[in-house]
């Protein structure tokens, strides 16, 4: 199992990067090829666009890679997106895309054009506190698909998303059908004015209220609301479900943190 | 000229409301009537979602009203919009509805309806810097229509948003006909990667494209981006504009201050 690390956001830390591979060394299970695209730096991202795009398209391309790791979110992975699905190349097709966060733009787009796409821990994550176990988290779905790694309640074809990706993706080219399935969202670093704000916006969509059921993973680092919101993130989520139709699922076990755990999206192949 | 003050998103200030009225017995040429649900204080909001609903269809539907100003921004006008819209009394027609910032989501759903709206200056913002400026500026177009208080490059048909209201609007029953407008966008208190990510959202919205130009207002209060974003919101808003192929039309003269001049939408009255 070769898995090809690619940064189509925000720049992967040097440590991160050594500490994965320390992992991966002392499981043998698999062997993680890190693209120096990585380390670049280029303003806010990991490198201008053309060699984020230009990494992204090498390693999708290249047969001899079975998975694709995105290496951390941030912001950016939008403005690559489209033209990362344009000409697919056939090798593209049997990988697996995995990551989180802002990568959720390109997940939505791969999803929609067919590719293998799942939720789950990136390299960057290895840096949280108990950062190892989401590691090897994600190499066990990776490396042998391994159920325990999976969010424990999934019931049926399931996308999970950051709310606020999920918002800004809505009615561009890269919304994928979500009729029928299980809508896992979270969020970190918001007000929780702008997570209602959020839920408004996504819940009053045609293409989300097609969803079976709605469900709410962890909002965390919620940034102090002056005044005080009046509400929490259950009742602002359970709130906009009753008022757009939309089934309330619960809780997921998803979030930015070490615990987060792996959705994959709906696939021909399963 | 009587004039209604309603608060559909946060609370108005006492003192406010005072140096606003102080203005207005000075001029002499109108009558404010400042609903006393703009003091009332529900969590973030001015009083819970039924209040402020009620006291905004309280002053549609009353025909002594020439025209309804709303108090303020900040979060809340959306969760009211659509009930707002249920079943126009006949008096709703024939005003103007004045505001900016979070009364996007009503001025959006109000033009889309047919009434009156325009873009401009709040009771709030007497208290900025040089705000009796902006309150008597917004007051002579409520009073006589003095066309010194428009955006001096006002040219045909426009419309003018603050650009993540605008991007969380975007298909909700909200959203208007942009085509041929002239689109007017400004932000305040974001960091320049939200301003990307909601121009790349914004932008790749086939009812957005319809425009006919988009011009840059003020974007006030950056955050700070870490790392530095690499960018400014010219190049930023100019780039996106270029990728979807909507025609930039340069800066206007609107924001989050005491300078944000006047913008009246399309309307069949004029």
């Amino acid at each position: 199992m070769r898995i090809a690390v690619v940064a189509p956001s925000c720049v992967l830390k040097l440590e991160a990067a050594e500490a994965v591979q320390a992992i991966v060394a002392e499981r043998g299970d698999c062997e993680l090829v890190i693209h120096p695209q990585c380390f670049l730096s280029d303003g806010h991202f990991a490198g201008p666009d053309e060699a984020r795009l230009g990494a992204l398209r090498q390693v999708m391309a290249d047969p001899g890679f079975d998975a694709v790791w995105f290496a951390r979110g941030g912001y950016g992975s939008n403005r690559i997106a489209e033209a990362a699905l344009a000409d697919l190349p056939e090798a593209a097709r049997g990988k697996l895309y995995l990551g989180y966060s802002d990568a959720g733009f390109l997940q939505a787009g791969f999803h929609k054009a067919g590719l293998d796409v799942a939720w789950g821990p990136m390299p960057q994550d290895v840096v949280r506190a108990g950062g190892a176990a989401a590691i090897n988290r994600a190499i066990d779905w990776l490396v042998r698909r391994d159920r325990s790694a999976l969010e424990p309640a999934l019931d049926g074809p399931s996308m999970a998303f950051n709310l606020t990706v999920l918002s800004n993706l809505l009615g561009t080219s890269l919304e994928p059908d979500f009729t029928g399935v299980d809508l896992l969202v979270e969020d970190v670093g918001e007000h929780l004015y702008r997570i209602d704000r959020s839920m408004f916006h996504v819940t009053a969509s045609p293409g989300i209220q097609k969803v079976r059921r709605l469900r709410l993973g962890r909002i965390s680092d919620v940034l102090p609301n002056d005044p005080d919101f009046g509400s929490d993130e259950v009742a602002i989520v359970e709130q906009w479900c009753v008022r757009s139709g939309i089934a309330f699922g619960g809780r997921a076990d998803i979030g930015h943190d070490s615990q987060n755990r792996v959705v994959p999206f709906p696939s021909e192949n399963r």
